[in-house]
């Protein structure tokens, strides 16, 4: 068996940059640390191939946790041309869109105490009661501009959203026409909108009315690309869009805070994903374990200071 | 502060039930063996309580690893009242009622060798592409017979399915007359088939058309009681779909292999949805940290024991 | 690729024994389940195995959970023939044998107000600090009484200890003339305790004392099995010691709560033991991820169950 | 309730430097992230603070991982006054020190080949047997240069063994009259080639010869400090050293991939420790959770940057 680079030992230098620190950690290649390098040069190499469509899931509760402006950033740039999003990041890009804010809070509290303050916790996010008050006006007011349809699909929905709101993934991703899909959209404060919305409207949301669209964009693809934040439903849907194809995704980055042996999909590694064909064989695929607040931004920086540096 | 009991060391005696083996790590009460002791106490206290609607959430690759047969049971035995499931353990149930098999097989092996053997994995599960097949056939004949409809609703498709099959969740559902909701549907095979059945056929699923079905359970419940098993969109829909009312679960479980400090609702603890108002501030709650193919079938089984106590 | 047995949907029976479950479980077969069933086997083999040494390691707070009556009575029926323990262990035994106890209490609690009460906590558990007055008279005393010796061995010494008491590991294991090794006795408040002894009397503690008599048992043993509850120093120190002879172990399994990718070896793969020659190519072995205050008490129940049967 | 900061979108900028990075992250201030920012506070002042005593704890496979240049750099610049570390980061550091090699390899292997190599695997790292050969002939040599004393210390063991080597951890320790403490030292290839040694020679290893010094250091520090990179024995070493004195540290920080539902040392929170008077009940502590090969390097370089603005 033939033995790789030898592990060197990491030297730190005040004011390093990022690109820097993570060279040192490919240098070092061990554990998350090697994998975390690996991942960017995946990404690079991803961000790089002008044939690629890039897919994007986005589930754990990532924009709460301040990642959203990273996403927002990344459509902006042209580096996501499908994004899957659980339907809770996206009320809660609605939320910060329009200027409600939560808040640096702690996970040692009475959450008794904090039901009777109308905040809700989210581990050592506060998030008060208001916020989804303001959700709702909107929420309702762009429904009913919209109530001359009678069925909706989801992506056309969160697109009608989009083009209300002055910032954000949402109203990035309709400025820049990358669709986000959200199966699960029920599944989320805007689902209970909508539902509210039906007891004195009659609407249909067609649940498969945006599948198509997705399909066809994996059919389209020349190569395929794939970064998951999470597992979750956007990791599934993403990987089994590709299952009606007759390839496989050619690239896959997973950052994930579960683990393989109780079976989820959320934690299960990308080389399953090949047994199912929604992995190309020879796919370049890396899974970094760790919390995703930490290792996105590291991961992301790294691979902007690469391509800036053409 | 006032100490409670001693900690017990523990005493293993050969033949001992599951219940005494629960009441000997009761006795022992730390960490998540008094964890689980406490969701037996809790458990049996929700299945007892005439007044209480009992929602079940359902996620993470369940039915594959052979925990269906107990959500059967538990539906059988009435000790479900409302059940919220991923798409894929509907899916794995119907190839389960099909007559087809998952395998033993092992987490280490090679997913490429795999792939062109037509064999999928799941962890240490492995599942030949024809099981697929058959799973395909079912669906399109069913929905064809369905046809007349131009609206369904994912429970109302869940049910006739259920109407079709000799055994499993969705037989027994049906059977009972138990609603199955799950609002991510079009995130599995069952979506995809569905898919293609809309290629050929005009068809609309009213992703929204369940809702007040399952919010009138909550509205309608004098008690409720919810058993997460995992977390995922299964919890979440339970949990939010009580926010529309006046009340709280009264009774809450959950069996978990997540983390709180990741920040994801999958592994958020019970005490933070009292501070949404998902669980009413003098709810029973319990967390049980772990492998839910483990801590179920203990938890499930010292219940039924205390039951047969009768 | 031969597909094995296929998943078997669990069914429950009130009143059904631990062994029955595990049989159940097995026949499911996957996650941790499935490895749970595995160890049972290995751990019924291991133990009928008539030339087989027993290596034992005993890591995590596993006596302040009400565990160490299981370890007790593993060496009261002739299972163990060789423990290797962490100090905090040793000394939690000896404050249970002296009839001190520790409380259910709670992880959500104020832990300056514990300090205030003098209530140690070890997550749930309690611990007041009288049981280290009651500890420290223990050690001081015994440690006296054998002063006239100069040189002691951390065996030796555990092994004087356990004279003194009535009951529980260290009692058991001298009244059965099973060695106790702990390596890191220093760190542990009977490496306190014998530092204040120290500093009133002349002795030496001889750290490498006892490891030829380690090493020899690894050397003497026809067949050698290993079980490690959790990792730290008890797992590396018996495998470490089996590999100063030709052979490795036969027999190996582990309860873990931690995980393989971080590099540690408590959650290090028992595969990677292999690649150290620390277990034999043939060896049997497998690794329950998990509490191991819920699969501790569940796998060994099940297999003294087994062991009834003769 | 007092709601904090607002909790920021991170945004990142190609080449921006480790510091910059996690400025963004203690300003979206959630999770792991909020905590790793909020370590790099805590660790700024314990570093700035001229009266403190800064004990550091090393455990994990860290040196393996190459994250040894850290803690060698650390040790130079003055940053750490007391080093406990596992016996196999020493182990390996000298290993390394001696010009020999750990490699990139991968945790997708065949263990059964690699032992036919030669090669031992620590997760994704191998290393070829050939390196202990090396490390036998300089710790035999070295023993026998001491051979004229009788009794030992540890640390006293690894000054002298640092003396002899060029580089690392144990010579800039060495270099700097920095004490290094490893109470499980025979549970490493030190303890076995320590033992061998004593096979021809007749000396004895006080294991707790050393103790009056790391106590003497606890005794008189004005302030304390202690930072741990995962848990195990030096965590619990450090952190009981203090139990002696009247005082607590003043200042924690732990970076650990536990949790603390399992009870044991290395997952448990640092307010635990409080309860036990371990830390001050006004100290500051943080945990991050997470890949140490990740979370350490990204802490060290924020602090180092931070510190040199002045």
């Amino acid at each position: 068996m033939d033995c790789g680079e030898p592990v060197y030992q990491v030297r730190l230098k005040p004011g390093m940059s990022v690109g820097d620190l993570v060279e040192e950690l490919g240098r070092a290649g061990a554990y998350n640390a090697g994998a975390l390098y690996r991942a960017v040069n995946i990404y690079e190499h991803m961000l790089r191939d002008q044939k690629a469509t890039r897919f994007f899931g986005l589930a754990g509760a990532m924009v709460p946790a301040g990642m959203g402006g990273i996403i927002t950033d990344l459509i902006e740039k042209g580096y996501i041309d499908v994004l899957v999003s659980t339907g809770a990041n996206c009320v809660h890009d609605i939320i910060e869109a329009l200027g409600c804010h939560r808040y640096h809070g702690t996970s040692s509290c009475s959450d008794i105490e904090l039901r009777r303050l109308s905040i809700n916790r989210i581990y050592d996010v506060f998030l008060p009661d208001e916020s989804f008050t303001r959700f709702e006006e909107f929420i309702q007011g762009t429904l009913h501009d919209l109530s001359s349809d009678s069925v909706f699909t989801i992506a056309g929905l969160l697109s009608a959203l989009g083009k209300k709101l002055p910032s954000g993934i949402l109203a990035t991703a309709e400025k820049k026409n990358i669709p986000v899909f959200s199966p699960a959209f029920q599944d989320s404060m805007l689902g209970l909108q909508y539902w509210l919305f039906t007891q004195t409207h009659h609407a249909v949301l067609d649940a498969a009315g945006d599948m198509k669209d997705l399909l066809d964009r994996c059919f389209n693809a020349d190569h395929a690309g794939a970064f998951f934040v999470g597992g979750g439903v956007p990791k599934n849907f993403i990987l089994q869009s590709m299952l009606l194809t007759p390839k496989g995704f050619d690239y896959a980055i997973q950052l994930t805070g579960d683990r393989p042996d109780l079976g989820g999909l959320s934690g299960a590694t990308l080389d399953e994903a090949r047994s199912w064909g929604k992995l190309a064989e020879d796919a370049v695929s890396v899974t970094v374990y760790g919390d995703a607040t930490i290792t996105l931004p590291l991961l992301v920086a790294a691979t902007l200071e690469r391509l800036s540096h053409d």
